[in-house]
């Protein structure tokens, strides 16, 4: 029984415009802010949740049962794609540090409430559930840069960004294509159950909300920053004091 | 503070020798036994463990927090030899069929007591303490084959079996050499803080002695086999029906 | 260090204020919707959430580490606590059936995705992190009903519920008042330490504004629903039929 | 399908048994040992179990899935037991104290590493496979006190203990009877699914037979003890000193 990727794609696109629409940070982006902050706080959201990725994703093969062909696969998969996203935090951070910032990453502030909720679920629906279902995540994830190039790019013009400032999102761009061909591959071979697909897609759209939510607590903490009622934050105003 | 390895050393092959030297099932083969009901046992255990192994050695990675370099070469070492790990049930497997049983895996005997009580203490070690402890468990294991290659010669002779039945030892024992190597590296890097060496002393031994437990519940299990108490392990039978 | 309840107050009371506020599902209460599917759909998603609260509050007594009195006080905290929730999904069940549907529990729908997030959130604060953070979720839940109960009247006016279909409010504002207490006392004998009170705000906040989430996504299957779009919820609409 | 309480009593017997007869730890007891040395290993790895054992049972009840009457009675069994075994590890610490051991809990020795097995399969059965299987632990534990009595008065007469210092014992011998009672009950009302027996069996066993272990650890260390090789059990030699 295989999963239609035409429907998850649709499903994808759906969710993605109605999280990029609904974004406030999107929308300030799109308007031309040039607010280097935005994007130092985005960095920093990122950082954290992209600091979990590797371990929950190992986890999804830690918590698999059985020892039959379709299971070891779908381990081998689970723990080669966690080797291949450790670290990827230091990414972000370099990029923090790219555009002048120059705390050390131990002293950033904590997860914002909604990035937090965000790494929970990834953690509870990797542990949990359906052990197929964490694909739904990885199948947006590795294709996000579709939906976020457009955003980054007016970013980028407004705030100034140079690549070596963007790595992050330029490297995980190129490492991503080869990421988003496995995703599939291994839903072909996995995803063979009749629930597996509706759990990937509840997984999907889960996930990018949730992204969304994280987008709109970055947006909060910018107000509160710029009314000067966020002390954790009140470093990144040394990204708007040099002329 | 470097872990002192010649300590270990000791600690491993004082270990080695109570284990062996205690075991009434090393005593058979030593003796001699032609029985291959023994081997096949023996066999079935090590699959069940060996099912555990990239799934409890993955926990490690997924439970390490922070983000510094040495968290994240212990989290990649950690994916990495999960992933070689995988699937390594399937050769204990194989060498059951090549000495003659033809049951499909999934209707095995369940594993004897101690078996379980062997795997349960890897995931709480794994999961819980001292993130680097269960390199205590990898530094007697990957290199278990030299203490154990002399009992399986013994075996190998009376018990008339060829190295294509024997593929687990002889396989491991090429695979490990590589790993017995990758542990003490690892273990250079990571085991820095004071409290390391100690927990992974613990962790060698008791480990050790859990699987002396193991050899010891196998030299019960087929003493009922032989007084036909064991219906699960009956159909082990097989192997000394033919002349 | 004691923890200031005065500044927990403001904390919930500002939070509140901004997830009712911030509510579609509570203006339309609010403007006399008459439509008891607004009811129902609540009150599966509070069977959902409310199946896991027993579960998660004794988690983080399972998770504590010591034999210290203070431990051991705050151990006997959760686990009677724990007690005293479990099966409180069946009041919500319950209220299910009194205003007239009577499919069993087990096919109700599943969790909308911002219950099951609420739900994972739950239990990672609850096994990880600072143990005694998941106060701050008994903080505002234990007294919620003085901010849920003007909402509920109007409910009841324009829905026309009677109080044997509303038990899970009424009997959860009786036993809850004496929880209040408890949280407060308890939090006076175990969050001594300096970073206690900003672990327990922090899960306050979260949880009350991942609550928010869940009465939007409340909202949202009440639209699809109303414009045909929801075939899981599609049975809510007996509620209706009846002249 | 009820589980037959008398194989299990038989099992129970049998092991116990075994347990017995195969411990020189008990050996030395019933042969007249004066050495409170013994009574006093035997206490530290009772106070480090002990303090496991509330959380482990909790576990069961946090892991649990579904809402119907059976999941509720047996969730409700799991967090009231749990509450009432808290802190009976101070019991132990209490007679240790009261045998002349002056030293603060948290710097008792850590537990051996048989004692360390015994904790790690207690959790790792509580929180996965069936999740009945538990109360084959509690089975024996609760009518423990039969079989350990005899021993317990032979320590007693030769080590001329008195009631204070055997609290443990004396008062646990009186609580589990109700306890006891509880477990049949218990399983008549959960345990009635086909697997449950043979699950229920097989964790008795199996936590009976590692108990025999932790038995001989605490002979083994002993014997170190006495040789001079422990030191971090050498401040026991302060109960053989004074005259």
């Amino acid at each position: 029984m295989a999963v239609h990727t035409a429907k998850l794609d649709q499903l994808m696109e759906r969710t993605w415009r109605e999280v990029l629409d609904g974004s406030r940070l999107v929308r300030w982006i799109r308007e031309g802010s040039s607010d280097r902050r935005l994007y130092a706080l985005y960095l920093i959201e990122t950082f954290h949740y992209a600091s979990h990725n590797a371990k929950n994703q190992a986890l999804v093969g830690s918590a698999l049962q059985g020892s039959s062909m379709k299971h070891l696969q779908y381990m081998k998969y689970c723990f080669k794609h966690a080797l291949e996203e450790v670290g990827h935090e230091h990414m972000a951070y370099h990029d923090l540090r790219a555009i002048g910032l120059d705390r050390p990453f131990e002293a950033l502030p904590p997860p914002l409430p909604m990035t937090e909720a965000f790494i929970a679920y990834l953690y509870w629906i990797s542990a949990h559930g359906n052990p197929v279902q964490r694909l739904g995540y990885s199948y947006w994830a590795e294709t996000s840069y579709a939906f976020i190039t457009p955003v980054m790019q007016q970013a980028a013009k407004h705030m100034r960004l140079e690549p070596q400032q963007m790595t992050f999102f330029v490297k995980h761009a190129d490492i991503d294509d080869d990421h988003a061909a496995d995703v599939k591959h291994v839903i072909s071979l996995v995803a063979t159950e009749p629930d597996d697909e509706a759990a990937i897609a509840r997984v999907l759209e889960t996930t990018l909300r949730l992204t969304g939510h994280m987008l709109e607590d970055i947006a909060r903490e910018y107000e509160r920053l710029v009314a000067g009622e966020s002390p954790s934050s009140a470093f990144l105003n040394d990204l708007v004091k040099t002329p």
